[in-house]
């Protein structure tokens, strides 16, 4: 793989926004939108208060913003708060093949450069589309012996997308953006041994702001290698057993990953969300109301007892591991947003009644993203929702409806409601804005 | 290895100044004596330039000192710029087991804290020493396979040895040190892949940086994992195909690694300093004069021809790969400094006149470390020294006297030499110090 590196740039480098497949514009347009949500959503958390109070401690000049509050700080601070804010509920995207969330690095990046700039949506769309891009394509080449290892790819891979973002907007040669993109394989962020800790989310956080820094520097002239990835000392054979070198720059410009990308419907493991999808859907169906409900009943896939069997939850973050408090709360709410994993509806009478209500059948035959669902109502009526795929699979997508109501249930309670119309509309027309900061100031209070 | 990360927090936390035995404490002023120097001599380097616009650039309280130079900048930015300087002229220190260098991540990381909270020598010093402890110790656990791989040991170790150094002086508790020490397992900095680039010296600066920033965050309460090394998806399994984590905290107290730290007598790459070690004990003996010389010659070890064969170099940057030129200036000047591979001193007749006169020639059984010199005078007399051990080996260190040449040499012309004067005497005498700032203030013009 000659010249791998700064193939990879040029690539980078000749994709502008008008070459870019209106389908990869929608699913830009849709992934940013939920990245606003999930970094919003998070963003009064003890963790965000921590590197707050960090960059205030260093001192930073106010160049962007920090999302869902008056805070402002450097571009550096900004990716980096808003990147570890946008994973820290665990609800943001995730590229299906290999488990990487990739705007949670590169979007931070991509919009602290926009900000600081003034640039147009149409900029910051495309070079988040293109870091996305390459997030995702070194992830496809290094898993999955790499996550198997023990890197949390998120930050791993992370890191390169948010430099060849940050690196499009700062307006690099192909020599400077494989600069770029050296400095940043430089410094991978994330072990899987941190998850359910801070460090986490920190490191797309950190991702971010260290791929923004390479960027910055390659700009200013710094040196690195235009082999980073290749070379035999580089990137791919030190961060991977096995990897496939070719998927980097293999179809560029006809097969987009992020057409791959997929959003969480529901802020809890991915195995609950096939029957928390079927009571939804019986739900609207029948209208019903939780004291109509005798009993729920799901047939579904092993692993659901396996890691989300807790029978009753004390607290969020148990309920998280609760498909009975998942169910139950689909029921009670229609949803099961972050706010449904909150300590008082975990301990809310009515959650606690219809949880005790429900009943999970383990059956060999079904996949993960599957689910047989049936409601007993006190009239002894029982009703059934098969669910062949899961609310935010690969086959059954979220509408940008569904996108929309996820972003208001985030948001609600941190942006005043006139602000959270306009940061609605402003998003999903993101690529007739002039300047993203109309964008960013609708995104604080 | 149960509770080895745990067992590593607590065995920083009870070893203190007074707990650290006299040799130990020597080798670690005359490590930090030695950082001083390499940190200040490459202070107005272009590398060093461009870190100082980037901290400019974000902002910053004006916390620490950029060494040699009058800019302050917060303590994460000081962190990153002096251990960048410092191993920018690849003439830091070297743990001879490992080809880690230790100071540069780990010296700016305590020096930043020592300075912002004005804290005496003792307090830095120690903490400097087991930050250098850890730094090898974990160095030591994944090498040689972690190097071999392709990781650079210096920036991948560093950051650990860096958040231990910080933490100490924050004062973190034993869980919070082991947090500090996880946040920073999972930002390794370093591809070997960079050598001969910017990004080299940027790996033990951005690991001072990242390992302070973990220290920092630990601190406000930031949490991690307390098990970062020894989890099945932790440190040491990610690092290394193969390592031994008994080495991380055995005969802790007892065997110090420090002691196995060396420091470079000459700027150049180490095969060559057999030859300069004899070239520069005849001069000495014999007061040789350029002009007397009709020849040199040295028996070698056979890398030094395949890595340092350069006949005829043209710029400072070939000159570090000339044996040639090292033997030449060792004669005209007596040492081989950073000062010796200027472009102009390449380019000096008299330097191109006696490189001339060099002949290398392989002997098989010529150790690494070993050379015989013959220097052929005009008048017919041959001069012959047979150096077994390279000055600056482990069998023929640095004295303290040629650390101080060293030092005067690397910060001439940076420093007045009332400040020159100043640090030396404070450098020596750094257990003593009440408060580091005054250390710090003569360390910069």
């Amino acid at each position: 793989m000659q010249n791998l590196t700064l193939q990879l740039a040029e690539n980078i480098l000749s994709t502008d926004f008008d070459r870019l497949p209106p389908e990869v514009v929608r699913e830009a347009r849709r992934g940013f939108f939920n990245w606003l949500g999930v970094a919003i959503g998070a963003c009064r958390h003890e963790t965000i208060d921590i590197l707050i109070s960090m960059a205030g401690f260093a001192g930073a000049k106010e160049q962007a913003s920090v999302l869902g509050r008056e805070e402002k700080t450097n571009i550096f601070f900004a990716a980096l708060i808003n990147g570890t804010s946008s994973h820290t509920f665990d609800f943001d995207d995730t590229h299906l093949d290999t488990i990487l969330h990739p705007s949670a690095p590169v979007a931070p990046a991509a919009l602290a450069v926009g900000e600081y700039y003034g640039l147009s949506g149409k900029e910051v769309l495309a070079a988040y589309a293109l870091g996305v891009e390459v997030a995702c394509r070194v992830a496809v080449a290094i898993c999955p012996s790499h996550y198997s290892l023990g890197w949390h790819v998120t930050g791993t891979a992370g890191v390169l997308g948010a430099a060849a973002a940050a690196g499009k907007l700062l307006g690099l040669d192909a020599r400077k953006m494989a600069y770029a993109l050296g400095i940043a394989a430089a410094q991978p962020v994330g072990l899987r041994e941190m998850f359910g800790t801070m460090t986490k989310p920190f490191h797309p956080g950190k991702a971010a702001m260290n791929g923004l820094m390479s960027a910055w520097l390659a700009k200013e002239g710094f040196t690195s290698s235009e082999r980073a990835l290749e070379a035999p000392a580089g990137y791919l054979k030190v961060m991977a057993p096995e990897y496939d070198a070719a998927k980097i720059n293999s179809g560029w410009g006809e097969r987009f990953e992020i057409l791959a990308n997929s959003y969480k419907p529901y802020a809890c493991g991915v195995v609950a969300h096939p029957v928390i999808t079927g009571v939804v859907a019986l739900r609207e169906k029948y209208n019903l109301k939780p004291e109509d409900v005798a009993g729920i009943e799901a047939q579904v896939n092993h692993w659901v007892l396996k890691l989300m069997g807790k029978e009753s939850p004390q607290t969020g973050l148990e309920a998280k591991f609760s498909t009975y408090h998942c169910a139950a709360v689909g029921l009670i709410y229609g949803r099961a947003g972050e706010r449904q994993f909150s300590d008082e509806v975990v301990k809310d009478e009515r959650t606690v009644a219809l949880r005790k209500k429900v009943k999970l059948i383990t059956d060999e035959k079904m996949r993960e993203d599957e689910a047989r669902v049936r409601i007993i109502l006190n009239d002894g009526r029982v009703l059934e929702e098969y669910v062949g795929h899961a609310k935010g699979s690969r086959e059954n997508p979220m509408t940008d409806k569904e996108l929309e109501d996820k972003y208001r249930d985030l948001v609600a309670g941190i942006l005043p409601p006139a602000k959270i119309e306009d940061s609605v509309r402003l998003a999903w027309d993101m690529e007739n804005l002039a300047d993203v900061r109309d964008l960013v100031r609708a995104c604080c209070p």
